[in-house]
């Protein structure tokens, strides 16, 4: 089969217009089929405020009311998005922003305050969690030679936009096209993988399977806010993705050759 | 050849969110290929007021700056595309929305202060003027069965975003298609079709050819705002466009049959 990369991009990167540029040249020189997701950034808190709209977090995770819900569609589907297929136009990378309402690519529900992921019964408001994921459209598009590029916007079966966590939108891709390519998932982050020594930029883990997952975590050799991303790329591994890469952005060419980053695989 | 509608949806309706309901209804019942192109409507003007970005008009034509540009992009292409996209999911209509950026689908250059349209030396800033519309990405898309959505921001061979005139892509969208396409070009907007009487809702010409047009011109019974929309409806005619139809955005469903607004035929 066919390699595809499914490629996160951090919130962090796109508010540095350098880095971001410098990031999105090495996306386009990727000769596989490729998908771009991307976060956020500050963008969308930036304009709340000057706004007015008051943003409420909790746990770090951001409370969509229907007013952010505005803003973060304009943000991430209309500024982010565009910016980045415009500069991967110049780069001479043909690509397509799209978000979930987008040909009905990714389809989610509300979550509810209920749900295992609306932890302690909190109201998330206008967020979505994923329920599928179109792929014979982004196949269609990957097929002319266009990168699809996914804004973590989503809409629900009644046509709710809903906003969605980026790392969960690139993994649900990267699951769903599994069946028709070799899927590589990539996360890249600030990091430059997952790390012995948080501190420590140098004590980067080359290779993660199963066994030495266990191990690490027996011994607590895994910083705490890891686990999640590593539980998911395995959860990704069981169905169908390749490998799972984790590492950092600035370094996307390495991470592709496999000369920088964490692999994760079974 | 199969038959495709080019429908352009103007500003006004755009702010109105059950009128643009039910015209996303009437859209979303049409059953051959579609296209809809919108306009920006007053969100973009609100939004700048709000961030305190001054808008400089000339004629009736916004003065483009980088500020501006962002919050037409975010506006456009994010909030009023995506809002559309959504909405006709609701109706049971498959839709993708597209900037010009998205598969390079509409590119266009900086208008220079020396254009014919840049009247008068008048620098518009970041707005472009068409060069060339991606047919095949659109017919893939069409052949789909997925209506596609198109916001007034295109871009240049250098990736610059530029904010362009909704009309002017209907009109350029419908004349790259007439070769895969019996195109049927519409402009929907608050009057009933062209009026012998401005002020008489009652007095639409039911058909106008380019004889009829010459005499209507030169007895003065055409409403001069409506001169330059009928020379592009004729320039469209020209370049293989079937017909053109100019009408009231709340009676598409008549305006698609033929039982209302102005036809303009060759």
């Amino acid at each position: 089969m066919e390699k595809l990369y499914v490629i996160k991009i951090g919130g962090n990167i796109i508010d540095e217009a350098e880095k971001l540029n410098q990031f999105l040249q090495s996306f386009s020189s990727i000769k596989s089929p490729k998908i771009l997701v991307h976060g956020g950034g500050k963008l969308a808190t930036k304009l709340a405020k000057q706004l007015g709209v008051e943003q409420q977090m909790i746990d770090g995770r951001r409370i969509t009311d229907a007013e952010t819900l505005k803003i973060v569609t304009m943000v991430y589907a209309g500024s982010i998005n565009k910016n980045i297929v415009a500069k991967l136009q110049s780069h001479h990378c043909n690509s397509i922003g799209l978000s979930g309402a987008d040909g009905n690519c990714i389809v989610s529900h509300k979550r509810g305050s209920n749900s295992p992921l609306g932890v302690g019964g909190i109201d998330y408001g206008f967020v979505g969690d994923v329920d599928a994921v179109n792929s014979s459209l982004l196949k269609s598009l990957l097929d002319q030679n266009i990168a699809v590029v996914l804004a973590p916007i989503t809409v629900d079966t009644n046509g709710q936009l809903l906003n969605t966590n980026a790392d969960t939108i690139a993994q649900e891709a990267a699951k769903a096209l599994s069946g028709l390519y070799d899927v590589e998932l990539v996360y890249s982050f600030e990091k430059s993988g997952v790390l012995l020594d948080v501190n420590d930029e140098t004590t980067v883990i080359a290779t993660i399977d199963p066994s030495s997952y266990k191990k690490l975590k027996e011994e607590k050799k895994i910083f705490e806010g890891m686990i999640p991303k590593l539980d998911n790329a395995f959860a990704a591994l069981q169905s169908g993705v390749t490998k799972v890469i984790i590492g950092k952005a600035e370094e996307l060419d390495q991470l592709i050759s496999g000369n920088s980053g964490t692999s994760i695989v079974q």
